[in-house]
């Protein structure tokens, strides 16, 4: 049976990778590399330093394939969101088939943690499903772009013994303000902080976590919600592409706990 | 002025220790471990381990110390959390001062990531604020136990889009079900999953995780919950403590964007 290694390789510093990172990644016949079709090409430029530095097998193959795009025109989300998971089901199916041996491995450097906002997992299931080719798959956790920026601010992800929610820019409005003290979130082409309006709100932001170009910001969100977002517009412009993420809170550990 | 790296070293398997960690451990000048006092001998043997496996510094000092014991006879829980955090921050501010010359370094192993349900920072932050020593200090990320959780698993965290709320067995049943798809549960003391009546619930549950007493256990939650209950006390008794989290689901992918 072929096994692939989903491996989190963290958030664009090389450093980020784990030892048991390192060592899957060396114990992998195959590396696929997703190459052509990779708009942001300084992640590219990661997963080739992460290679250089830490693939010292020297027996591995690396092969490049094309990511497919996800088309959005005629059909809904979930539509457009299936077509494309079926599309990369596919794709890996043949990169399977033609690239690992019957009983070898393959490694795919995943951004951050596979699980955290990432379809790999599903993918590697669809194709599981599709039956065409034996797979066994494991997993190896990665540092999240949630613990880059907690750990450059320097902040607790929770009040003490609080929660924490995770999520996203479509999303935030049902959780912050009112729900929770602490929202952390992703995928935001919005901006949503920019709209929120309370005078207790604290923002702490970052892009380009981890790698050369990180950026933070923190303060209390109507003070640098303006800073935030023409730095965001700025840098964005220049790279030609953006990540951002940001941790939302209201309130101080213990104050509902006297 | 003295430099305290707190560095994250994962949930108990060596191999989570990220290349940064790594070298930051052994940039330090000084490196704390807490060995008297600590109840669960497993937990302290992990953090030997790594020392042995990645300090390579000869010139590194290792200082042990006792970890004060929380005290909650005639208080409050928030004066009994105080009163631990404001000792343990003199505990600190006596090591630093004893151990750490004026522009020395030392390195604190923290469990997991630092960000996590974990107050180191907030007692270095305690330090500071005395000022009796100047002080800088830095995080370094590492893996949480919520990422062990689904590697091991191998789930995705969320569902596509959509939140995920990390929470405390005490909290949970303000979000999980109704709420939110996916809850996190952490310091659960009162098996909070098994007061929940939902039959399309969903648990992944795991004890001990990265560990070589790795336990878990996953299905509907109507269907394993008992079996859970009597494995993680089975194993609670048998090792004399248990470190335990799971995740709760309801819903599916898409199923809410027809
Ligand atoms: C498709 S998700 C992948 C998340 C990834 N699996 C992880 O563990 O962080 C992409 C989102 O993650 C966040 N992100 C990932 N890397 C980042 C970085 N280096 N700096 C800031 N945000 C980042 C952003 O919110 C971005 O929209
Ligand atoms: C004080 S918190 C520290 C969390 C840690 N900072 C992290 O990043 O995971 C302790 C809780 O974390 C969870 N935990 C930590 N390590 C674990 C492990 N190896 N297996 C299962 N749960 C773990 C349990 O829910 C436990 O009650």
């Amino acid at each position: 049976m072929r096994h692939i290694y989903l491996v989190g390789i963290g958030t664009g510093n090389p450093e980020h990778l784990t030892v048991q990172a390192i060592n899957t990644l060396n114990k992998a016949d195959v590396i696929f590399i997703p190459s052509k079709g990779v708009a942001k090409a300084e992640l590219a430029d990661v997963r080739k330093d992460i290679c250089q530095r830490y693939v010292t097998n020297k027996a591995i193959r690396f092969v490049d394939y094309a990511v497919p795009v996800r088309q959005t025109a005629d059909r809904s989300y979930v539509q457009s969101v299936d077509d494309w998971h079926a599309e990369i089901s596919s794709t890996y199916e043949r990169l399977f088939q033609e690239h690992i041996s019957e009983d070898g491995s393959a490694a795919f450097l995943v951004w951050g943690d596979p699980s955290l906002y990432d379809s790999t997992i599903r993918i590697i299931e669809r194709v599981k499903a599709r039956d065409r080719v034996a797979l066994g798959y494991s997993v190896v956790p990665g540092i999240t772009s949630i613990q880059a920026l907690t750990a450059s601010h320097r902040i607790p992800l929770n009040l003490v013994g609080k929660p924490v929610q995770i999520t996203t820019g479509r999303r935030l409005a049902e959780s912050f303000p009112g729900m929770v003290e602490t929202a952390v979130v992703m995928l935001d082409g919005e901006q949503a902080f920019s709209k929120i309006d309370d005078p207790d709100a604290y923002i702490y932001w970052g892009a380009y976590l981890g790698t050369e170009d990180e950026i933070t910001i923190a303060g209390r969100l109507a003070d640098v919600s303006d800073r935030i977002m023409a730095t965001r517009a700025e840098a964005r412009a220049r790279h030609g592409w953006i990540m951002d993420i940001y941790l939302l809170r209201k309130g101080s550990d213990f104050d509902d706990q006297a």
